[in-house]
This record gives structure tokens, C-alpha cells and sequence, in this order.
């Protein structure tokens, strides 16, 4: 029953309808629309709206109030859950740090207890669906990670089969640069882009990859793993192996790195400062210093919004998007690194591909993950209960 | 009437079919099959099959013989056409020498020429649809070049509404590569891939797309545009204007210029033969030169497809596609350049990325083209006959 799939799809992208509506949209008989709409009341998934207005029947039906879905990102050392209610509304929302690198047990473990205690808040009842983002390569298929290089202990670890059982609801597992694309696609700043780059900046380099509406994800179901184009043929070596790859040259890791290294030398006494009071140096610290006007830090923005730029520039030209969105924690350096990235895209790409094309940062921020993944949870089930 | 186009499709890729076997594939009732394939031969467009058996209605039907559809492949320097009937198989060919510089009247009036030709020896009565790539960008919804860089007096040419107006029929535009790619995907090497990239390696350098079983030409319809990625920050500055665009260093164009300085300058006592001799070297010189274990030659070769290599490593991880085929004028190269892209694919993409890509010479050769504007071609009749 492909058709409660549809009703459900707008009822969460537009809100209550007239059920003249819904059977104008979907192309259904009246006496079809109510007895499908009796099948989706019965299960809880779809009410008539506002039923205060006495004996008659409202014309209108929403979503059922109860349903709620969960959002979860994963990042390398941190947990974001967010519930939702059935139009994707955040409902609550939990984060705290955590170390993916101590193995799924302890990780999902966490997640648990985290939803649990949402739960006991009263954020819901029951979950209709859970989607999961993690930090390395997924088996969409199989709901599994796949040879995550920097998640040990992870690899082909059952986390949907083990999520789906504790919940009893539908679960969908996906990599973290997804989730944060799917986020930007249906709820932020590329709502209803055609074609769609999503460029993940944070401690690794990632692209989310919408074509002809749809999320991307290759033959193998890695594409868009920019973080390891190689972008200079000598150093440095990339944490991969291989030489001159985009993220060991500009990334969370790669910029804090360099920032160090400028405070150590002396070449910017800001980032020496900050070093000396804090022990360390974080690419929040170079955006705070380019801020202040520190010349180094600005160089260190420039040049990575320069690498970034070119490598978005050779994949415009291959690939004519409508969009490039950029995410992920690096996107405090703002608009001095969007400048750079927009100069060379827009001087190196084919004029045809760069005519229409915006360059945009992220409007959902750290929000975009756990968004996507209640969308992706809320497709599911959606489709589960058709 | 989707089901016209779906029935030509049927018989045109698979043969003669039963009445029965049509109206299982398209999930059709008998006496509707019937109705729609009296509709089709009313039209001429199928036949009953074996109409040999006496008084006996045959059970299979086939496109009917009269069918002829036109694949025209405009390069930089030639004209190549051929006839073939429904099923796509060639009937005529003719191939000559041409500048695409001479415009649009020129060009068009010599393809005119040749068909006429091609009519009187009987190749044809009537066509039923012309499909025809030029080397540029084209706007496939207004069948008209855009912008193109080599092409004088292109631009925004009616081609397709000149074209439809005097054989009085359908006629899809497309870009060279494009319809190389169609071709390949359609009848080559490539048969079924889901997602391909054809590298066309010629006088200038360009990918063809395919993802999800569909040609990708991207938002505003110029994908592919990978001979003016930069493969590095220096000289040499490209036609385009840019500088290290893969184009400049490695293609038909760059490959000449750089055989003709080292038989100049006398590195290679082999090329420097051939020039004496011929007055010129070209990309088949060096093939020739290298199979004949001339170091230079090999060089060039090696060089060039490690440069290629670098460029498709990226894409690669970007897209992640089920097959690469390398096509065009260039792959004379050989086994040398498709042993040292394969090398650079292999060593730089994630290995879940390369495990189970096919990196391959085309299979049509010179015929890609043709073909491939030919399947266009009969896309858009049967199309048009719904």
C-alpha cells in the first residue's frame, strides 16, 4: 500500500489536510481516501484534526500526536539524540561527549540510557522509528558500519538489528555526513535543492550527495569521500596512508595541527596566547583570532578554503550541481573561508555550472545531524507501515 | 499512451515477442495488447513476425523492417553517419573529413549531403528519428549548442528544429560524449552498468555519466566537464583560459604538441623520424612509437595516464560508480595508459570503492558515437509515438 506511505509523507511535509485534499493529491476516490485513512486511524497513525469542533466530522486529518521519532548522531566523541514528533517538530533534545573509539557496546550502551531517560521525561511513549548516524562508511543495506577506519571494535556491528530489537520499532543506520545532508535538504537552507553538495568540515572531510532529489550513495554506497582526493602529490601522509590528501591538509584535525605549530613558533602570538592559558589550540581558537584580526589565522582559513575550493571546483565541473552546503564544526570560520571557497569555484568551474550555483553555509549547524536521521527514521517507518 | 513506448522498447532490445509475452512484460489484458499492437501496425512502426506462415495469425510481433533511425557524430574534424534499423543494427555507414569551424550552414549542409546519399543507395526511405552529438555544450531541452568554445557560429544554432523541419521526424541534440556513452552503456562494454563514467580521451577530454541506469547531465546540463579539472597549480594555461586543466596536459591536443617538441629537440630519435618523414607527429605516433619500445613515447603515455588516473581517483571516491571506460580517438594508447589509470585508480580511491570496478577500453570505438545517437534517436520516436 503504496498510498499510506504518500498520505503519511504529507501529512509530515505539510501538516492537516482536508481529505478532499489528500484524495485530489494522490489521485484517489473519496470512499478509497476514508477507508485508507480508517487503516492509518486504527494504527494510530493519523487523527482527525482539531476534534474539539463537536459531533461533526472535521474534514481534516493530521499526523497522530503520539507519534515520535529519534534522531541519532554519533560523532567521533560526542552522542546528539533528538526526539521528534511525527512532522519532524523537536519534541527534546540530549547531547554529551563521548569516545567512539570505546566500541559500540559502551557506545550504544549510552544511547540507551539516554533515550531512556528522555522517555521518563516525557518526551514519548514509544519510538516509531530510530535513525542513527555514525562517523565512517555504512552498509545502508545491511545497517551496518563497514570497515570503519576510526571506529575499532565497530565493524559490521549490528547496530540496526540491536537498535530495532530494544526498541521494537523500524531503525535505519547511515554515515554522518548523510544524516547531516538529509537534514539541510528537508529542513534547512537546501529545502527542495534538485541536485545538492553537502560538505562536511570537521575533525575529517565528508560529501552527502543529492541527485535529481534523491540522496546518492554510490555503487558501493561510499560516495562522497572527498576527505581522501588527493590535492597536493607530496606530503603530508594522511592518517589512509596515502599522500596530499584534502582532509590531512584542511580539516578539525589538520587546522589544529597548524595552529599549534603557528603558537609554538611565535609567527601568531594570539594563537601563542591562547595556547599558553589553554594547553591547546582548536579551530574555534584560529576562528576567534581571525576574528581579533590575527594575521596567521586568516592565512591558515584562507589556504584551506583555497584546497577546499579547488576540489569543490573539479567536482562542479564533473558534476553540474545545483547547490554546495557547507557543514560541520569548521563552519565558525564563517565567511572568510566562504569567500575563499566561492573565488575558486567560482574562477575555476565552467561559467554554465557557476551561473546559478550558490555557495552556502549550513542552517541547521550541529542540528543538521539528528534532523536527518528523524527524517530518514520517520521515511521508514512511513514506508513500513504502507 | 506510456505503453506504445514500452512495447517499441521491448522489441527493439529483445527481438520478435509473442502477443502473450507483451502483455505479460507490461502487465497488459489480452484484448488491450491487441488493440494497442493493431494501433502500432496501423502506424507502421510493427509487423506481425514471420508473416510467411500462411493464413495463420503469427502469435509474435517485431519492429517493422522499414524503421530507420539516423546516428550523426559531429567531431572537431569529421563527420561520421550511420543508418540503422529498429533494432539498432547498422544498415549504412559513410565517415568524412570536415571542420566544425566552417559553422553551423557548412556542417549541417555536408550531413544533409551524405544522407541524401545514404537515401539514394537505398539505405532508407524515410527516417524516423536522427540523433546527432556535436563536440560542445548543448542544451538537450532546446536541442541548440550553448557557448560553444571550439565551434564558431554555433551557438544557440537550431540544429534540432533545422534538422526535424527538413527530414520531417524527431532529432535528438547532444553532446559528443554523451552519446558515446549512451552507446557504449546501450551496446558495448558497458551493457547494464548502473553507474559508468565514459571517459572520452580525443583532441579534448570529457565523461559521459551514468548513475542509477540513467545518462547524469547535471543541473544545468553540462556534467562531465572533466578536461578543464586542474591537476595542478602551474603552467600550462588551457584554451579555457585556466591553468593545469587535465586538457592542457594530457589529450589529443597536448599529446601532439608535446611529441612534436621531443622529436624536435631529439630525445626521441623515433618521433624525430616520423616528423622528418610525415612533417607532423600525432597521438597514433606515439602509440606506434611506444609498441615499438621507443622510452619517450612510453613516457608520454605513462605520464598522461597517471594524470588521468589522479583526476578519476577523485571522482572515484566522489561517486563511487560500478565501471569506468576510457573511449575515444586516444585509446590507440593501449594497454599502457589503461595499466597506469587502473594503477592510480587502485592505489589512491578507498578500496570498498575499487573492489569491483571494472576500468576498461571502449568495445565500439569509433562507432560509440553513432550508435549511441541512434538508441537517442529511437528513445525519442517511440517516445513521440505514445
Amino acid at each position: 500500500m503504496d498510498f499510506h506511505r504518500r498520505m503519511l509523507r504529507l501529512l509530515r511535509d505539510e501538516g492537516p489536510l482536508s481529505r478532499a485534499d489528500l484524495g485530489n493529491r494522490l489521485n484517489l476516490s473519496r470512499p478509497r481516501v476514508m477507508a485508507e485513512l480508517d487503516r492509518l486511524m486504527a494504527g494510530e497513525l493519523v487523527r482527525e484534526a482539531d476534534p474539539s469542533r463537536g459531533g461533526r466530522r472535521s474534514p481534516f486529518v493530521e499526523l497522530h500526536p503520539g507519534l515520535r521519532f529519534a534522531g541519532v548522531d554519533l560523532g567521533i566523541t560526542s552522542i546528539d539524540v533528538e526526539i521528534t514528533d511525527g512532522r519532524l517538530e523537536p519534541v527534546a533534545a540530549y547531547s554529551e561527549a563521548a569516545d567512539i573509539r570505546s566500541g559500540p557496546q559502551a557506545v550504544l550502551s549510552r544511547v540507551g540510557d539516554i533515550l531512556a531517560k528522555l522517555r521518563a521525561e516525557g518526551a514519548y511513549q514509544r519510538l516509531h522509528g530510530i535513525g542513527i548516524g555514525v562517523p565512517g562508511p555504512v552498509s545502508f543495506r545491511d545497517g551496518v558500519p563497514v570497515s570503519p577506519p576510526i571506529m575499532p571494535g565497530w565493524d559490521r556491528y549490528p547496530v540496526r538489528r540491536l537498535l530495532a530489537h530494544e526498541h521494537n520499532c523500524p531503525v535505519v543506520v547511515d554515515n554522518d555526513v548523510n544524516i547531516m545532508a538529509v537534514g539541510e535538504r528537508y529542513g534547512g537552507v537546501a529545502r527542495s535543492a534538485e541536485s545538492l553538495l553537502f560538505v562536511k568540515l570537521g575533525s575529517g572531510v565528508g560529501c552527502g550527495i543529492f541527485l535529481g532529489g534523491e540522496l546518492y550513495r554510490g555503487s558501493d554506497g561510499c560516495a562522497g569521500d572527498i576527505g581522501h582526493i588527493q590535492v597536493q602529490p607530496h606530503d603530508p601522509v594522511c592518517t589512509c596512508g596515502s599522500i596530499g590528501c584534502l582532509e590531512a591538509l584542511f580539516s578539525g584535525i589538520a587546522l589544529e595541527r597548524e595552529a599549534t605549530s603557528a603558537a609554538r613558533s611565535g609567527s601568531s602570538p594570539a594563537l601563542a596566547r591562547r595556547l599558553a592559558l589553554q594547553g591547546s589550540v582548536s579551530a574555534k581558537d584560529v576562528a576567534e583570532c581571525a576574528a581579533g584580526g590575527d594575521a596567521v589565522s586568516l592565512q591558515l582559513i584562507r589556504e584551506g578554503g583555497r584546497r577546499l575550493g579547488g576540489v569543490l571546483a573539479g567536482l562542479v565541473s564533473f558534476i553540474n550541481p545545483s547547490m554546495i552546503v557547507i557543514g560541520g564544526g569548521l563552519t565558525g570560520l564563517g565567511s572568510v573561508l566562504l569567500a575563499e571557497i566561492r573565488s575558486v569555484v567560482y574562477r575555476r568551474s565552467l561559467p554554465l555550472a557557476t551561473g546559478n550555483l550558490p555557495v552556502v553555509l549550513s542552517e541547521l549547524g550541529t542540528r543538521a545531524g539528528v534532523a536527518g536521521a528523524s527524517f530518514l527514521a520517520s521515511d521508514l517507518a512511513f514506508e513500513e507501515a504502507s
